[in-house]
């Protein structure tokens, strides 16, 4: 399953091309024509997905009935694992007057200089009863893990989403939670202490506490031994999740990666390869049309490194569009390509793009039925009923 | 309603045709041009539908959340009829050795003329308290129902799917079933005596204990009076428990049915009739591609027939692919064709094929809307509020 995260697109300007259909790509062409094509709406129709569910979905999983709070995708996205009795909060510095009262949510948007000591200074405080595993993320941004005995995530946000007024109390949304919203009570207060007087940021808010929500794994589910190849430790997280191992590899381009996918098939590791490749979505968000239609071409010239592992199933698609016209994600649907060629059945399309999609034999398709597709093309499910 | 079972296919090779687009088909295709084309989804996306389930959905129901066993299944397919009260068991013939341990679990697939005396001796079981109707199916096969006070299908499979061990007791998987396992005990145990030295077949296996779900019919549910035209017992079955009357006719050809289906409509006995051609999935599940497009042919030829039936609404479609290639049902969408002279709306498409239906009208469409199309064109929907 290779994801070019925010894949889908729109024309840089009316009557012209989307990022794909702009972008030379001889060899998913050639594997669309082989192949059958659809389009794939990843959560519902209308619906912006972030990374999390758009995720769970093309992993089979119901984004709607699951939920992966912020908390937990910040504090994989600096590789702190969170076991299922831990709790992952997402952590803002900010900055307070002498009353307490919030002059700016984001401390100015501080510089990471600025803000790695002050995230370190903060890993030194010790709460009784608890470990905490705290990280930078970025500019103004942490990640935080409590573990500890009897955690509850059931608390509400401290940010109140304002200015010109105080970081609201971790309250505690059941009796479950008590105890540790007077834990992180606690550790706001040293937390305060240790950032007064500072100028940069004095103070912090936390949000998103979250749980591992303990999901049935790859293995459980469909029985199959799953692999990740990702640059970036969201995505690892987010397969984790799933059960799915870390595939360790060299380099972050797309045919290093692709070549650890054919390395871990061929030594016939894994039965299933989620193979996650970030750069369309990072031109997309950043509005860099050209860049976006670069980082697609550079995935086709390496399709054949990918094809090098005889997969019985390829499926090419997105989690969602980042159309670099929005800069950031959009609801539209995301181009679906099925390679399966002992049991695909194809269709006219001999290109891969959005309208070339709409004609395809796989039309319009859930993001959470995508499994079915590929575990029905590799044999991997029984007849239903007599 | 024309249901070629397992209609859809797959090219015999890369780049070529499938089945039905290889079969010439100008009856067919007239009607494609003058009607509109989709795909159908029987049950879920990258689902493989029994026979069952299938047609289920054909008729409207929800195939997810009724069973039709097994046992109901292999009955009804030898004209068994089974009423609610009644449970209905697939049967097998087995060999154990001396310590009652299963040597081969079909018996070596005994031919009809061995298996036939066997059924008929099997027939003479008297167990107080039940009523059995038992028949060979073929093979090593029978079906056999239980009539009696009381009666739970609530039983598991005697049969382990294994050799080297006993087979498996009735086991009653809810106290109403006990006593209904206990008379299914003492009938296998007079099995076991009856072909105690038998030499092809010295025990038999249970499995599918099964009820007639007692479904509301199309009487009470589309208020349609509803026949059914099929050579095969077990389509004619499963109609029946949808309330079908079964229409007799003469012959066993296409052209023969859709005789039958005319002669029933223009003599304004039916508002609905259901006609069944299996030979399609017959040869499909052969692996012989050319036979299932000789068999489709056959039927377009036929296509005449069915029209002077003047019908107001025709579907053609099947209850799941059988590609030929694969030799087998798979999960693969269904040709859709929906031919209503008075409230079509055209499409672009002209040919009756896989490919051409992924442009028709229709476009993708759930096994169980199928009747919501054909009720909607046939004016016997009523307008949704005011």
């Amino acid at each position: 399953m290779l994801v070019l995260d925010g894949l889908g697109g729109l024309p840089d300007h009316p009557n012209s091309q989307t990022e794909l259909e702009q972008a030379a790509t001889p060899h998913l062409d050639k594997i669309a024509k082989e192949g059958t094509l659809g389009q794939m709406i990843p959560i519902q129709t209308g619906v912006t997905p972030g990374s999390g569910p758009a995720h769970l979905a093309l992993f089979g999983y119901d984004p709607l009935s699951i939920s992966i709070g912020r908390g937990i995708l910040e504090a994989y996205g600096v590789d702190i694992q969170v076991g299922t009795k831990d709790v992952a909060i997402r952590g803002n510095f900010c900055t307070v007057d002498q009353d307490g009262i919030i002059r700016d949510r984001r401390a100015g948007r501080i510089s990471d200089e600025i803000a790695i000591p002050l995230v370190k200074r903060l890993a030194e405080i010790k709460i009784s009863g608890l470990e905490i595993d705290i990280r930078h993320v970025n500019q103004y941004r942490f990640a935080m893990v409590l573990r500890g005995d009897d955690l509850s995530a059931d608390i509400n946000d401290t940010d109140p989403q304002d200015t010109g007024v105080r970081p609201l109390d971790p309250y505690p949304r059941s009796a479950a939670a008590n105890k540790t919203a007077e834990l992180v009570r606690e550790w706001i207060t040293e937390a305060g202490k240790m950032l007064h007087g500072q100028r940069d940021a004095n103070m912090v808010t936390l949000r998103g506490f979250s749980n591992n929500p303990g999901l049935d794994t790859f293995g459980e589910r469909y029985q199959l031994s799953a692999g990740c190849v990702a640059v970036y430790p969201m995505y690892r997280g987010i397969a984790t999740l799933v059960g799915m191992e870390t595939i360790q590899f060299d380099g972050v381009s797309p045919e290093d990666q692709f070549r650890a996918v054919t390395k871990a098939i061929v030594s016939n590791n894994y039965d299933f390869v989620f193979v996650h490749v970030k750069q369309t979505d990072s031109y997309g968000e950043d509005g860099n049309y050209d860049a976006k239609v670069k980082a697609i071409e550079e995935v086709d010239k390496a399709i054949p490194k990918l094809l090098q592992a005889k997969p019985d199933v390829l499926i090419v698609t997105g989690d969602h569009s980042t159309p670099a016209r929005m800069q950031s994600h959009s609801w539209h649907p995301v181009p679906l390509l099925l390679w399966a060629p002992d049991t695909v059945r194809q269709d006219h399309v001999d290109q891969f793009g959005e309208r070339e999609c709409l004609s395809g034999g796989l039309g319009t398709v859930n993001g959470k039925d995508v499994m079915s597709i590929i575990l029905a093309h590799a044999g991997r499910l029984n007849k239903y009923g007599a």
